[in-house]
């Protein structure tokens, strides 16, 4: 059902057609295309239908049916205009039971980012949160996290950005400013997560004049997106990398910005300056020091010019 | 205060002592002495008072009082009689804000183990949880439960119990019957925990018939205890050792009864079998196999015959 009104809405997208050259294309009765274009229509898809046969005027911007619409991995969407913080939305619903689902919000009122800190959420951007139950141990999430920020950097790159990312997770533009932010939350046991929540936030079609300063946007980058076409395609991204946890840090590793950089990271007791050499599962990262080789399994980490 | 208390306590524990021997020997006052009598007799402590001093009849056997007053560790309690889940109400509290905080109780009536697992809770057991904060990633959460099974087996040692440890964090008198549930639970982000609980439930003051078959008791292994000593040694240690990380390692391996072992693991993908060489930080187990090094964070650890 859903394959076939994909393949109308494809069809249509590259130009009018009738309906019996639908139904011949994608092999169903010229009944079933009227009733998957009116399916199309009540989920906001904008379609004439005149002497040429059916046109695709105009697809909805972004929403619930309009990413679920072009979605191919199994997650449900909840949507709102506005929302205090995916997040939190989001946790409760795992603390309900919920898993595969998207709480995605047009604007945030009470945006989080990491450690408490304050994320400017404004209208139009892509603030979403991803409600998993793996079967995983609270160590392991870290490469959810790395597979949330290789996703969201690889969608980005495929709409003209030039996106990397610095370690962990932090998803940048050409000249370092912050694009992304991900913030993964998980309750459970200690060889077991119940849950964990992954938030993604792009400054999309956001004025830089929105964001603070060390931000960027998507609309001052490249200009405005679709955006509900980028969160799936985030989406359908993170699903494949969850599903082949091995392919994530490979990947990762080719969008690296720190990999080779001299850096500093901040632990909660420590903290590291040395040069990236490399990243390891789960994400630990590896700096050589003056002093030899630490791994990192958590931090903030600063890229630092050349000593 | 709480000091001088204890001074009291200890110097009656020995014998009567008149009020004007305790005055001299804690280097208080008579009215001091006093007051702190009151104190205890109020918390519980039978104290009688004639012409030859003051005399310790009895001290209360468990509850709040009796394991506040004798901890070290700047732990406060919360005693319940009888409880649902110690862990369950221990969560209500990290939810809102708490830390070092233990619930404690004499009986549960829904406990759990890990994975769901039913855990039998009758009166006369040890079961409690505590509330922790600390600054560490989930990563390095399973420290905290290897700590815990340390605390707890080291002061059932001290009791003349033929107590180890099987990998990760079960305490099993000498015949391998399972003496100390441990259960580890968390909430936080992916590189730092805004909560840990910790819940240990320790079959004491209990006939072997009330617990799984494969269980024991310390009512079967060497008669009943005193209950809140007990408790308070556990917490003592287990804040000992939390706040020197490096040193549950070393105390684990001297009690552990999985090293050297041919086991069997089962994690949530695979099944690992061979020999447990090592277990390495923050308690990872080393698996020598036919095929080359495991190294295993968390699964279900079965001891088996020499191959």
């Amino acid at each position: 059902m859903q394959e076939t009104r994909r393949g109308v809405l494809s069809a249509l997208a590259d130009g009018p057609m009738s309906g019996p050259e639908l139904a011949d294309d994608l092999g169903v009765s010229r009944a079933a295309i009227w009733k998957h274009v009116e399916a199309l229509r009540e989920a906001g898809f904008e379609i004439d239908s005149d002497d040429g046969g059916y046109r695709l005027v105009s697809v909805p911007e972004f929403g619930a049916e309009a990413v679920e619409f072009c979605l191919e991995a199994p997650f449900s969407v909840e949507y709102h205009d506005s929302i205090a913080s995916t997040n939190d939305r989001a946790r409760e619903l795992a603390d309900a039971g919920a898993t595969d689902v998207v709480v995605l919000a047009d604007e945030q009122t009470g945006g989080r980012g990491r450690l408490d800190r304050r994320w400017a959420s404004p209208s139009g951007g892509i603030w979403f949160s991803v409600v998993c139950r793996p079967a995983l141990p609270p160590a392991h999430v870290p490469i959810y996290t790395l597979a949330a920020a290789v996703a969201t950097a690889e969608a980005l790159r495929s709409v003209g950005v030039d996106a990397g990312i610095k370690w962990p997770n932090d998803v940048l533009s050409g000249e370092g400013r912050k694009l992304v932010g991900i913030l993964t939350e998980m309750e459970g046991e200690a060889d077991r997560v119940s849950w964990v929540v992954v938030g993604i936030g792009i400054n999309a079609n956001v004025d830089a004049g929105a964001v603070p300063r060390t931000a960027t946007t998507l609309r001052a980058e490249v200009g405005d997106v679709e955006r509900a076409a980028l969160t799936c395609d985030v989406l359908d991204r993170f699903d494949e990398l969850r599903a082949d946890p091995d392919s994530v840090l490979p990947r990762w590793r080719s969008l690296s910005l720190t990999l080779g950089r001299r850096v500093r990271v901040e632990t909660p007791v420590e903290t590291i300056v040395g040069e990236a050499v490399a990243v390891e599962h789960p994400g630990t990262l590896v700096v050589q020091t003056d002093t030899g080789e630490r791994r990192v399994s958590a931090g903030d980490c600063e890229h630092l010019r050349p000593a």
